[in-house]
Protein backbone atom coordinates (compact mmCIF):
# COMPACT_ATOMS: atom_id res chain seq x y z
CA UNK A 1 0.00 0.00 0.00
CA UNK A 2 1.19 3.35 -1.07
CA UNK A 3 1.83 5.85 1.91
CA UNK A 4 -0.19 9.18 2.40
CA UNK A 5 0.87 11.92 1.19
CA UNK A 6 1.00 14.95 4.00
CA UNK A 7 1.05 18.79 3.61
CA UNK A 8 3.17 20.07 6.03
CA UNK A 9 3.49 23.61 6.84
CA UNK A 10 6.85 24.27 7.78
CA UNK A 11 8.18 27.54 8.84
CA UNK A 12 11.81 26.10 9.89
CA UNK A 13 10.78 26.59 13.47
CA UNK A 14 11.05 24.05 16.70
CA UNK A 15 7.42 22.88 16.00
CA UNK A 16 6.85 22.72 12.44
CA UNK A 17 10.54 20.65 12.38
CA UNK A 18 8.87 17.96 15.30
CA UNK A 19 5.45 18.35 13.04
CA UNK A 20 7.44 16.61 10.46
CA UNK A 21 9.01 14.28 11.73
CA UNK A 22 5.69 12.99 13.33
CA UNK A 23 4.36 13.36 9.52
CA UNK A 24 7.83 11.39 8.07
CA UNK A 25 6.50 8.75 10.26
CA UNK A 26 3.55 7.74 7.83
CA UNK A 27 4.13 9.51 5.08
CA UNK A 28 5.39 11.06 2.57
CA UNK A 29 5.79 14.81 2.93
CA UNK A 30 5.41 18.07 0.85
CA UNK A 31 6.42 21.16 2.51
CA UNK A 32 5.49 24.44 2.25
CA UNK A 33 6.72 27.65 3.41
CA UNK A 34 4.93 31.15 3.84
CA UNK A 35 6.57 34.37 3.98
CA UNK A 36 4.47 36.84 5.01
CA UNK A 37 6.94 40.02 5.43
CA UNK A 38 8.19 38.44 8.90
CA UNK A 39 11.55 39.92 10.15
CA UNK A 40 13.22 36.72 10.00
CA UNK A 41 11.98 35.04 6.71
CA UNK A 42 15.58 34.72 5.29
CA UNK A 43 16.55 33.00 8.10
CA UNK A 44 13.41 31.21 8.27
CA UNK A 45 13.69 29.77 4.52
CA UNK A 46 17.67 29.04 4.99
CA UNK A 47 16.22 26.55 7.99
CA UNK A 48 13.09 25.20 5.23
CA UNK A 49 15.38 23.75 3.16
CA UNK A 50 18.06 22.02 5.05
CA UNK A 51 15.34 20.46 6.76
CA UNK A 52 13.42 19.95 3.26
CA UNK A 53 17.12 18.20 2.65
CA UNK A 54 16.96 16.53 5.59
CA UNK A 55 14.36 14.18 4.66
CA UNK A 56 15.30 14.27 1.12
CA UNK A 57 12.18 15.92 -0.23
CA UNK A 58 11.73 16.03 -4.27
CA UNK A 59 11.45 19.57 -5.61
CA UNK A 60 8.11 19.18 -6.79
CA UNK A 61 7.01 18.59 -3.44
CA UNK A 62 9.11 22.06 -1.67
CA UNK A 63 6.99 24.90 -1.72
CA UNK A 64 8.09 28.34 -0.67
CA UNK A 65 5.16 31.27 -1.12
CA UNK A 66 4.99 35.08 -0.35
CA UNK A 67 1.95 36.75 0.86
CA UNK A 68 2.92 40.08 1.70
CA UNK A 69 -0.61 41.35 1.94
CA UNK A 70 0.06 40.54 6.15
CA UNK A 71 2.35 43.01 6.03
CA UNK A 72 0.23 45.37 4.24
CA UNK A 73 -2.86 44.32 6.86
CA UNK A 74 -0.86 45.45 9.94
CA UNK A 75 -1.43 44.85 13.20
CA UNK A 76 1.47 43.27 14.49
CA UNK A 77 5.05 43.46 15.68
CA UNK A 78 6.49 40.41 14.02
CA UNK A 79 5.51 42.26 10.12
CA UNK A 80 5.48 45.79 10.87
CA UNK A 81 8.95 47.15 11.84
CA UNK A 82 7.34 50.12 13.00
CA UNK A 83 6.19 47.84 16.30
CA UNK A 84 9.05 46.80 18.33
CA UNK A 85 9.26 42.70 19.34
CA UNK A 86 8.63 43.12 22.80
CA UNK A 87 10.89 41.01 25.95
CA UNK A 88 9.20 38.19 26.74
CA UNK A 89 6.38 37.98 29.59
CA UNK A 90 5.47 34.32 29.35
CA UNK A 91 3.30 35.01 32.59
CA UNK A 92 1.24 37.88 30.79
CA UNK A 93 -2.39 36.23 29.94
CA UNK A 94 -2.68 38.90 26.98
CA UNK A 95 -2.37 38.19 23.87
CA UNK A 96 1.00 39.28 22.67
CA UNK A 97 1.68 42.00 20.22
CA UNK A 98 3.22 39.55 18.13
CA UNK A 99 0.28 37.75 17.29
CA UNK A 100 -0.58 38.41 13.22
CA UNK A 101 -4.36 38.24 13.06
CA UNK A 102 -5.78 35.27 11.83
CA UNK A 103 -2.69 34.28 10.07
CA UNK A 104 -3.17 30.65 11.23
CA UNK A 105 -6.25 30.69 8.78
CA UNK A 106 -4.44 31.87 6.29
CA UNK A 107 -1.43 28.97 6.32
CA UNK A 108 -3.89 26.14 6.38
CA UNK A 109 -5.68 27.63 3.38
CA UNK A 110 -2.92 27.54 2.07
CA UNK A 111 -2.11 23.98 2.48
CA UNK A 112 -4.99 23.16 1.65
CA UNK A 113 -5.79 24.49 -1.89
CA UNK A 114 -2.09 22.78 -2.13
CA UNK A 115 -2.98 19.61 -0.68
CA UNK A 116 -6.11 19.65 -2.50
CA UNK A 117 -4.06 19.98 -5.58
CA UNK A 118 -1.82 17.30 -4.80
CA UNK A 119 -4.64 15.03 -4.02
CA UNK A 120 -2.73 14.82 -0.55
CA UNK A 121 -4.49 13.69 2.49
CA UNK A 122 -3.58 15.46 5.21
CA UNK A 123 -2.41 19.01 6.21
CA UNK A 124 0.10 19.02 9.08
CA UNK A 125 0.48 22.55 11.76
CA UNK A 126 2.52 22.17 14.47
CA UNK A 127 0.65 24.67 16.52
CA UNK A 128 0.62 24.35 20.10
CA UNK A 129 -2.62 25.40 22.62
CA UNK A 130 -1.40 25.70 26.12
CA UNK A 131 2.75 26.11 26.42
CA UNK A 132 2.77 29.09 24.19
CA UNK A 133 2.10 32.35 23.48
CA UNK A 134 -1.58 32.38 23.69
CA UNK A 135 -2.65 33.07 20.16
CA UNK A 136 -6.16 32.20 19.55
CA UNK A 137 -5.44 30.46 16.37
CA UNK A 138 -3.08 27.83 18.14
CA UNK A 139 -6.33 26.44 19.99
CA UNK A 140 -7.61 23.05 19.28
CA UNK A 141 -11.62 24.29 18.92
CA UNK A 142 -10.10 26.87 16.44
CA UNK A 143 -8.53 23.93 14.29
CA UNK A 144 -11.62 21.41 14.71
CA UNK A 145 -13.83 24.25 13.19
CA UNK A 146 -11.66 25.15 10.49
CA UNK A 147 -11.15 21.28 9.53
CA UNK A 148 -15.36 21.41 9.42
CA UNK A 149 -14.54 23.76 7.01
CA UNK A 150 -12.45 22.11 4.83
CA UNK A 151 -14.44 19.19 4.31
CA UNK A 152 -17.39 21.51 3.26
CA UNK A 153 -15.31 24.43 1.36
CA UNK A 154 -13.47 21.40 -1.15
CA UNK A 155 -14.56 19.70 -3.94
CA UNK A 156 -16.74 16.44 -2.63
CA UNK A 157 -14.49 13.88 -3.14
CA UNK A 158 -12.03 15.74 -1.59
CA UNK A 159 -10.80 14.54 2.33
CA UNK A 160 -7.82 16.36 3.56
CA UNK A 161 -7.78 16.01 7.66
CA UNK A 162 -5.94 18.68 9.47
CA UNK A 163 -3.50 17.28 11.86
CA UNK A 164 -2.83 18.97 14.80
CA UNK A 165 -0.23 16.38 16.45
CA UNK A 166 1.91 18.89 18.91
CA UNK A 167 -1.54 20.89 20.04
CA UNK A 168 -1.44 19.56 23.58
CA UNK A 169 1.87 19.13 24.19
CA UNK A 170 4.11 20.92 26.46
CA UNK A 171 7.28 22.56 24.56
CA UNK A 172 9.17 20.79 26.97
CA UNK A 173 7.40 17.00 25.38
CA UNK A 174 8.05 18.62 21.89
CA UNK A 175 11.66 18.48 22.44
CA UNK A 176 11.55 15.10 23.64
CA UNK A 177 9.67 13.99 21.18
CA UNK A 178 12.04 15.67 18.26
CA UNK A 179 14.74 13.70 20.39
CA UNK A 180 13.03 10.49 20.13
CA UNK A 181 12.55 10.99 16.26
CA UNK A 182 15.71 12.21 15.08
CA UNK A 183 13.79 15.63 14.29
CA UNK A 184 16.92 18.02 12.83
CA UNK A 185 16.57 20.07 15.71
CA UNK A 186 19.71 21.38 14.73
CA UNK A 187 18.63 23.08 11.72
CA UNK A 188 15.45 25.00 13.10
CA UNK A 189 15.58 28.50 14.16
CA UNK A 190 12.77 29.91 16.50
CA UNK A 191 14.15 33.87 17.36
CA UNK A 192 11.58 36.62 16.46
CA UNK A 193 14.25 39.12 15.99
CA UNK A 194 17.48 38.33 14.69
CA UNK A 195 18.86 36.47 11.65
CA UNK A 196 22.11 35.63 12.55
CA UNK A 197 22.32 34.51 16.22
CA UNK A 198 19.14 34.00 18.45
CA UNK A 199 18.76 37.59 20.54
CA UNK A 200 17.71 34.88 23.80
CA UNK A 201 14.96 37.22 24.88
CA UNK A 202 12.04 37.42 23.19
CA UNK A 203 9.20 35.49 23.80
CA UNK A 204 10.50 32.76 21.07
CA UNK A 205 14.05 32.48 22.40
CA UNK A 206 12.48 32.58 26.21
CA UNK A 207 9.89 29.78 25.49
CA UNK A 208 12.51 27.55 23.57
CA UNK A 209 15.41 27.60 26.04
CA UNK A 210 12.28 26.97 28.68
CA UNK A 211 11.52 24.12 26.95
CA UNK A 212 14.87 22.50 25.96
CA UNK A 213 15.67 23.23 29.54
CA UNK A 214 12.76 21.29 31.44
CA UNK A 215 13.42 18.54 28.55
CA UNK A 216 17.20 18.47 30.11
CA UNK A 217 18.55 18.62 26.46
CA UNK A 218 21.14 21.39 25.26
CA UNK A 219 19.75 23.38 22.70
CA UNK A 220 21.59 22.22 19.50
CA UNK A 221 21.88 25.66 17.74
CA UNK A 222 23.30 27.01 20.56
CA UNK A 223 26.40 24.70 20.77
CA UNK B 1 -24.48 56.13 17.05
CA UNK B 2 -21.97 55.84 14.79
CA UNK B 3 -22.41 53.54 11.67
CA UNK B 4 -20.87 50.01 11.65
CA UNK B 5 -17.65 49.53 9.37
CA UNK B 6 -17.32 46.31 7.06
CA UNK B 7 -14.82 45.20 5.04
CA UNK B 8 -15.88 44.06 1.70
CA UNK B 9 -14.32 41.71 -0.56
CA UNK B 10 -14.87 43.72 -3.94
CA UNK B 11 -13.61 41.86 -7.00
CA UNK B 12 -15.40 44.68 -9.12
CA UNK B 13 -17.74 41.46 -10.51
CA UNK B 14 -21.50 42.14 -10.39
CA UNK B 15 -21.95 39.85 -7.53
CA UNK B 16 -19.11 41.89 -5.59
CA UNK B 17 -20.48 45.39 -6.43
CA UNK B 18 -24.09 44.56 -5.49
CA UNK B 19 -22.39 42.92 -2.09
CA UNK B 20 -21.46 46.76 -1.71
CA UNK B 21 -24.38 48.25 -2.39
CA UNK B 22 -25.74 46.53 0.40
CA UNK B 23 -23.68 46.98 2.83
CA UNK B 24 -23.51 50.49 2.29
CA UNK B 25 -27.07 50.79 3.07
CA UNK B 26 -25.83 50.24 6.72
CA UNK B 27 -22.21 50.34 7.49
CA UNK B 28 -19.19 52.29 6.10
CA UNK B 29 -16.96 50.66 3.74
CA UNK B 30 -13.31 48.97 3.36
CA UNK B 31 -13.08 47.34 0.21
CA UNK B 32 -10.81 45.09 -0.37
CA UNK B 33 -9.34 43.29 -3.73
CA UNK B 34 -7.10 40.37 -4.10
CA UNK B 35 -5.00 39.89 -6.84
CA UNK B 36 -4.07 35.84 -6.85
CA UNK B 37 -2.93 35.23 -10.67
CA UNK B 38 -6.42 35.37 -12.24
CA UNK B 39 -6.31 36.29 -16.25
CA UNK B 40 -8.78 39.45 -15.60
CA UNK B 41 -6.57 40.89 -13.11
CA UNK B 42 -5.67 44.62 -14.20
CA UNK B 43 -8.92 44.67 -15.66
CA UNK B 44 -10.77 44.03 -11.94
CA UNK B 45 -8.25 46.43 -10.40
CA UNK B 46 -10.06 48.96 -12.96
CA UNK B 47 -13.11 48.09 -11.82
CA UNK B 48 -12.49 47.67 -8.48
CA UNK B 49 -10.95 51.52 -7.81
CA UNK B 50 -14.04 52.76 -9.67
CA UNK B 51 -16.59 51.44 -7.67
CA UNK B 52 -14.44 52.41 -4.69
CA UNK B 53 -14.27 56.47 -6.44
CA UNK B 54 -18.14 55.55 -6.66
CA UNK B 55 -18.95 55.53 -2.70
CA UNK B 56 -16.52 57.69 -2.11
CA UNK B 57 -14.19 55.58 0.28
CA UNK B 58 -10.96 56.84 1.54
CA UNK B 59 -7.51 55.81 0.34
CA UNK B 60 -6.71 54.24 3.90
CA UNK B 61 -9.84 52.06 3.38
CA UNK B 62 -9.07 50.54 0.08
CA UNK B 63 -6.89 47.66 -0.02
CA UNK B 64 -5.59 45.71 -3.33
CA UNK B 65 -3.43 43.01 -2.29
CA UNK B 66 -1.75 40.61 -4.41
CA UNK B 67 -1.13 36.78 -3.20
CA UNK B 68 0.43 35.20 -6.11
CA UNK B 69 0.64 31.82 -4.01
CA UNK B 70 -2.65 30.50 -5.63
CA UNK B 71 -0.86 30.88 -9.28
CA UNK B 72 2.06 28.50 -7.93
CA UNK B 73 -0.12 26.06 -6.58
CA UNK B 74 -2.46 25.89 -9.50
CA UNK B 75 -5.20 23.67 -10.73
CA UNK B 76 -7.09 25.99 -12.29
CA UNK B 77 -8.00 27.36 -15.52
CA UNK B 78 -8.16 30.67 -14.22
CA UNK B 79 -4.95 31.09 -12.46
CA UNK B 80 -2.95 28.58 -15.29
CA UNK B 81 -2.51 30.13 -18.49
CA UNK B 82 -2.05 26.33 -19.77
CA UNK B 83 -5.17 25.79 -18.95
CA UNK B 84 -7.97 26.62 -21.60
CA UNK B 85 -10.97 28.46 -20.24
CA UNK B 86 -13.96 26.29 -21.37
CA UNK B 87 -16.73 27.61 -23.13
CA UNK B 88 -20.13 27.38 -20.72
CA UNK B 89 -21.94 24.75 -19.70
CA UNK B 90 -24.51 26.10 -17.24
CA UNK B 91 -26.42 22.37 -17.08
CA UNK B 92 -23.57 20.07 -16.06
CA UNK B 93 -23.56 18.72 -12.56
CA UNK B 94 -19.54 19.14 -11.88
CA UNK B 95 -17.47 21.56 -10.54
CA UNK B 96 -15.73 23.15 -14.03
CA UNK B 97 -12.00 23.93 -14.26
CA UNK B 98 -12.18 27.61 -13.39
CA UNK B 99 -12.49 26.30 -9.68
CA UNK B 100 -9.68 27.75 -7.86
CA UNK B 101 -8.81 25.42 -4.54
CA UNK B 102 -10.30 26.36 -1.55
CA UNK B 103 -9.90 30.51 -3.23
CA UNK B 104 -12.78 31.74 -0.84
CA UNK B 105 -11.17 30.70 2.45
CA UNK B 106 -8.01 32.65 1.26
CA UNK B 107 -10.13 35.59 0.58
CA UNK B 108 -12.31 35.10 3.78
CA UNK B 109 -9.20 35.04 5.82
CA UNK B 110 -7.76 37.90 4.24
CA UNK B 111 -11.32 39.99 4.84
CA UNK B 112 -10.84 38.84 8.40
CA UNK B 113 -7.20 39.74 9.44
CA UNK B 114 -8.02 43.39 8.00
CA UNK B 115 -11.05 43.61 9.91
CA UNK B 116 -9.60 42.55 12.66
CA UNK B 117 -6.74 45.41 12.70
CA UNK B 118 -9.36 48.25 11.82
CA UNK B 119 -12.25 46.47 14.39
CA UNK B 120 -14.30 46.21 11.74
CA UNK B 121 -18.02 44.31 12.63
CA UNK B 122 -17.92 42.53 9.36
CA UNK B 123 -16.84 40.79 6.44
CA UNK B 124 -19.05 40.95 3.40
CA UNK B 125 -18.53 38.45 0.74
CA UNK B 126 -21.09 37.90 -2.40
CA UNK B 127 -20.96 34.61 -2.50
CA UNK B 128 -24.12 32.39 -4.06
CA UNK B 129 -24.53 29.08 -3.84
CA UNK B 130 -27.50 27.91 -5.91
CA UNK B 131 -27.57 30.17 -9.31
CA UNK B 132 -23.79 29.66 -9.98
CA UNK B 133 -21.28 27.49 -11.27
CA UNK B 134 -21.47 25.29 -7.91
CA UNK B 135 -18.15 26.52 -6.48
CA UNK B 136 -17.65 24.05 -3.09
CA UNK B 137 -16.94 27.46 -1.28
CA UNK B 138 -19.56 29.49 -2.58
CA UNK B 139 -22.37 27.75 -0.13
CA UNK B 140 -23.89 28.49 2.94
CA UNK B 141 -22.67 25.49 5.30
CA UNK B 142 -19.10 26.48 4.25
CA UNK B 143 -19.46 29.79 5.51
CA UNK B 144 -21.05 29.14 8.38
CA UNK B 145 -18.57 26.56 9.65
CA UNK B 146 -16.20 29.29 8.56
CA UNK B 147 -17.76 31.89 10.49
CA UNK B 148 -17.10 29.42 13.90
CA UNK B 149 -13.55 29.27 12.48
CA UNK B 150 -13.18 33.05 13.06
CA UNK B 151 -14.81 33.71 16.21
CA UNK B 152 -12.61 31.15 17.40
CA UNK B 153 -9.39 32.04 15.72
CA UNK B 154 -9.43 36.09 16.59
CA UNK B 155 -9.25 37.73 20.04
CA UNK B 156 -11.65 36.98 22.54
CA UNK B 157 -12.66 40.43 22.25
CA UNK B 158 -12.60 40.34 18.35
CA UNK B 159 -16.43 39.82 16.90
CA UNK B 160 -16.43 39.77 13.35
CA UNK B 161 -19.82 38.70 11.45
CA UNK B 162 -19.58 36.74 8.09
CA UNK B 163 -22.22 38.14 5.75
CA UNK B 164 -23.12 36.84 2.60
CA UNK B 165 -26.37 38.72 1.56
CA UNK B 166 -26.61 37.21 -1.79
CA UNK B 167 -26.10 33.48 -1.20
CA UNK B 168 -29.57 31.98 -1.91
CA UNK B 169 -30.60 34.60 -4.65
CA UNK B 170 -30.77 33.79 -8.02
CA UNK B 171 -28.56 36.30 -10.78
CA UNK B 172 -31.66 37.34 -11.94
CA UNK B 173 -32.66 39.14 -8.52
CA UNK B 174 -28.89 39.95 -7.85
CA UNK B 175 -29.42 42.35 -10.67
CA UNK B 176 -33.15 43.49 -9.71
CA UNK B 177 -31.41 44.29 -6.10
CA UNK B 178 -28.57 46.19 -7.66
CA UNK B 179 -30.72 48.43 -9.74
CA UNK B 180 -32.97 48.70 -7.06
CA UNK B 181 -30.02 50.16 -4.74
CA UNK B 182 -28.31 51.82 -7.36
CA UNK B 183 -25.73 49.92 -7.34
CA UNK B 184 -22.73 51.37 -10.71
CA UNK B 185 -23.54 48.05 -12.10
CA UNK B 186 -21.99 49.73 -15.50
CA UNK B 187 -18.38 50.05 -14.16
CA UNK B 188 -18.68 46.01 -13.28
CA UNK B 189 -16.62 43.32 -14.67
CA UNK B 190 -17.01 39.52 -14.91
CA UNK B 191 -15.68 38.00 -18.07
CA UNK B 192 -13.05 35.41 -17.00
CA UNK B 193 -10.97 35.51 -20.04
CA UNK B 194 -10.86 39.10 -21.92
CA UNK B 195 -9.33 42.56 -20.80
CA UNK B 196 -11.30 44.88 -23.10
CA UNK B 197 -14.78 43.60 -24.39
CA UNK B 198 -16.45 40.30 -22.47
CA UNK B 199 -15.83 37.55 -24.51
CA UNK B 200 -19.88 36.33 -24.26
CA UNK B 201 -18.95 32.56 -24.39
CA UNK B 202 -17.13 31.84 -20.90
CA UNK B 203 -19.23 30.46 -17.80
CA UNK B 204 -18.79 34.11 -16.42
CA UNK B 205 -20.33 36.03 -19.56
CA UNK B 206 -23.25 33.46 -19.69
CA UNK B 207 -24.26 33.55 -16.50
CA UNK B 208 -24.27 37.23 -16.37
CA UNK B 209 -25.83 37.27 -19.60
CA UNK B 210 -28.52 35.13 -18.53
CA UNK B 211 -29.28 36.83 -15.12
CA UNK B 212 -29.72 40.70 -16.88
CA UNK B 213 -32.22 38.27 -19.71
CA UNK B 214 -34.67 37.23 -16.68
CA UNK B 215 -34.20 40.44 -14.94
CA UNK B 216 -35.20 42.31 -18.07
CA UNK B 217 -32.66 44.54 -17.74
CA UNK B 218 -30.52 46.09 -20.41
CA UNK B 219 -26.26 45.02 -19.07
CA UNK B 220 -25.49 48.88 -18.86
CA UNK B 221 -21.70 47.55 -20.37
CA UNK B 222 -22.93 45.55 -23.87
CA UNK B 223 -24.26 48.90 -24.37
Amino acid sequence: MSKELAVVLLSGGLDSCVTAAVAAQSCDLALLHLSYGQRTEAREVRSFKAIADHYDVSKARRLCVEARFLERVGGSALTNSAIAVPEANLDSPSIPITYVPFRNAHLISLGVSWAEVLSADAVYIGVVEEDSSGYPDCREDFCRAFEKAIDLGTRPETRIRLETPLIHKSKADIVSLGVSLQAPLDLTWSCYSDNDRPCGRCESCSLRARAFGQAGVQDPILS
